[in-house]
């Protein structure tokens, strides 16, 4: 199919995907009265009095910014915010269809972190949850950070938490598939970016054995001297036994090899040169660090790509609705990294010992039970 | 009825008056393969490559920003942005309803006027228009001039605008039900605050005889020293015989009462000082400048109020769904004062010589034929 040509014609037949659509009847006066002027004043007094109320009378409560700069959109870069429109109006599309969350673009005509924390900040009394999406590293984690810090509601980067706790669900099964269990797991990570890293932290969470960080200059290890601020950081916490050099070397004899990278950078021998029945998520897009028949013939058991036309799809839709439902419906302030563990489990739960096989580790993007699972396993998380 | 009552019931069963809804479905592989990734990308380039391509496959041609900062919201004064919502969600609610226009409540956790600005410039690639609602005076009009100045999309301050259109349209019938013309007719506007110096401002355009404008310390007159800088500018342009002195003098003799004040400052016996067959738009909400029967006991022809329970109710509603409509039609940069003199005429030539009575000056809020004709009458003026 050709997706660019069809994706053309259905923007343009429909301008753009989402519009906003009255909850209530205006055809009489008595409506106008109540939805309008007089009526309207009395939830105004009532949330002036006692400003939770905003929540008992208002849209706020289901309410999501999607929130970008457009500085690092899909793999098109910095595009501006008028250009990553589309994206952002994608992402409210499938927030309303798989968690009925409603959700509304916020592209903004600035790149400057300062300015984005505050305008984002100056915007939140409308809004019951802050989606920050396809903003580019650093500032995205300036901005995360800040704004988790400074406002009151759940504030998410989905580009690496969605990201995150996909993988994380993914290996809870792709561990168990083979036979290994997460506290031996030694893993590789190639790519330390802002996806890379936050997998990385949320692997952490789980007690996983040993990651190593790879970049395009070799492994985060402490005494590099190429690394940034984050970088150094993870550093510290990872690779264990200080292994230096290249993915190639890094790999050898790991059980896990996770790529945020880009394509095509793995071959079948690097992956012979794993430990047995290696786990390989490739994750690049569209065309993944290694083909999945590739990484069968370097003797891979497990194989997850982000693509929909080869089994185990790592997709960030098994996440954010079901996430941003959860802490919506306990009316969260934050999203933890208990929630986030949750989410992933929740996720991986989905698919029962029985069903569970190297071709089916991981739930649809269109499985209907993973939004209410993991919707529930946050929300229940967040009560806690 | 008990409108705060059923208004609360209302707001608290639906929490809030707007949501999003989807414009495409997502139910299969390809359906996401088009509205998102890979297929969104294609349209991602387009407009980077060519940003007025926006308009083409995005909402933002039919998406309006509702922005308040909630300082001056009905009769409630400065409760803030939250307590803003619900008017916000049900202008929201009438733009769409009326006008099948996409608009978003956009409360503002600031009230200073550089921010203001500054925040929604940061916001609009959004946007297709920007609705001013709400922001006490004297800031809104810097915020207004400010935007129009720096943004290539319509601005438009409803509370001034929106009702200086709607009087005059008013005005052109009511003065033909008694035989006068705009040339000749001397008016008093009461109450000098943002929508009494709109409407003069606007009446003024109308090349309107004499207009008086008069605040709580008396009629604006050049010399006056309690004037601020908006009415000492409006005070060189008015006020042709040098008036001075409270209303109950100014009110004599005068052809036109136009109230955007307070509650019963206006007597029977004061509107029989006026000229033969005045006409009185007597607009404080709920309880006007004189009621009805005591205007019509002093001798008013025509009688006007903001009231749905009296003939002749002064709507905003009538305005601003065909202006947006319009605009965004004809993609207007701005909103001109042609503009807004053609929704007037058109609101007043709803209403056929035939039908024109001193109690039918003006069309009801839930009259069809009034979007489409201004949105026309507009979309034609911008065209021009």
């Amino acid at each position: 199919m050709d997706y660019n040509k069809l994706a053309l014609e259905m923007h343009e037949k429909h301008k753009g995907k989402i519009a906003i659509s009255p909850k209530v009847e205006v055809k009489t006066r008595d409506d106008l009265s109540t939805a309008y002027t007089p009526g309207v004043a009395e939830p105004c007094r009532k949330i002036r009095d006692n400003k939770e109320d905003v929540y008992r009378y208002t849209a706020k409560g289901n309410l999501v910014a999607v929130v970008s700069d457009g500085t690092a959109v899909l793999g098109l870069g910095d595009i501006g915010p008028e250009a990553a429109m589309p994206v952002m109006e994608g992402k409210a599309l499938l927030f309303k269809e798989f968690a009925d969350i409603d959700a509304f673009p916020i592209c903004l005509d600035t790149k400057d972190t300062e300015e984005i924390i505050e305008t984002v900040k100056r915007i939140a009394p409308v809004f019951g949850g802050i989606n920050l999406e396809d903003i580019s590293a650093p500032r995205c984690f300036e901005i995360e950070r800040r704004l988790k810090e400074e406002l009151d509601i759940p504030v998410f980067h989905d580009d690496q938490h969605g990201t995150a706790i996909v993988v994380a669900a993914g290996l809870i099964n792709a561990l168990k598939c083979v036979g290994k269990t997460m506290e031996e797991a030694d893993i590789v990570i190639n790519g330390a970016g802002s996806a890379g890293i936050s997998i990385c932290r949320l692997l952490l969470q789980f007690g996983v054995g040993n990651i190593v960080l790879v970049d395009q200059k070799g492994a985060l290890c402490p005494g590099e001297e190429w690394m940034n601020d984050a970088q150094k950081e993870m550093a510290e916490k990872t690779n264990k036994n200080r292994q230096t050099g290249p993915l190639s070397e890094i790999i050898k004899g790991k059980d896990v090899f996770i790529g945020v990278s880009a394509p095509n950078i793995v071959t079948a021998e690097m992956v012979s040169e794993m430990a047995d029945n290696a786990v390989i998520f490739a994750m690049a897009n569209p065309t993944p660090e290694i083909m999945p028949d590739e990484a069968k013939k370097g003797g891979a058991k497990v194989v997850a790509t982000g693509r929909s036309d080869f089994p185990n799809q790592i997709n960030n839709v098994l996440v954010f609705p079901g996430i941003f439902r959860g802490a919506l419906d306990a009316r969260a302030g934050q999203i933890t990294e208990n929630m986030k563990i949750a989410a992933a489990k929740a996720i991986a739960g989905i698919i029962s010992d029985e069903e569970l096989n190297e071709e089916y580790i991981i739930p649809g993007a269109f499985d209907e039970r993973v939004c209410d699972a993991v919707a529930r396993a946050v929300a229940e998380e967040s009560r806690k």
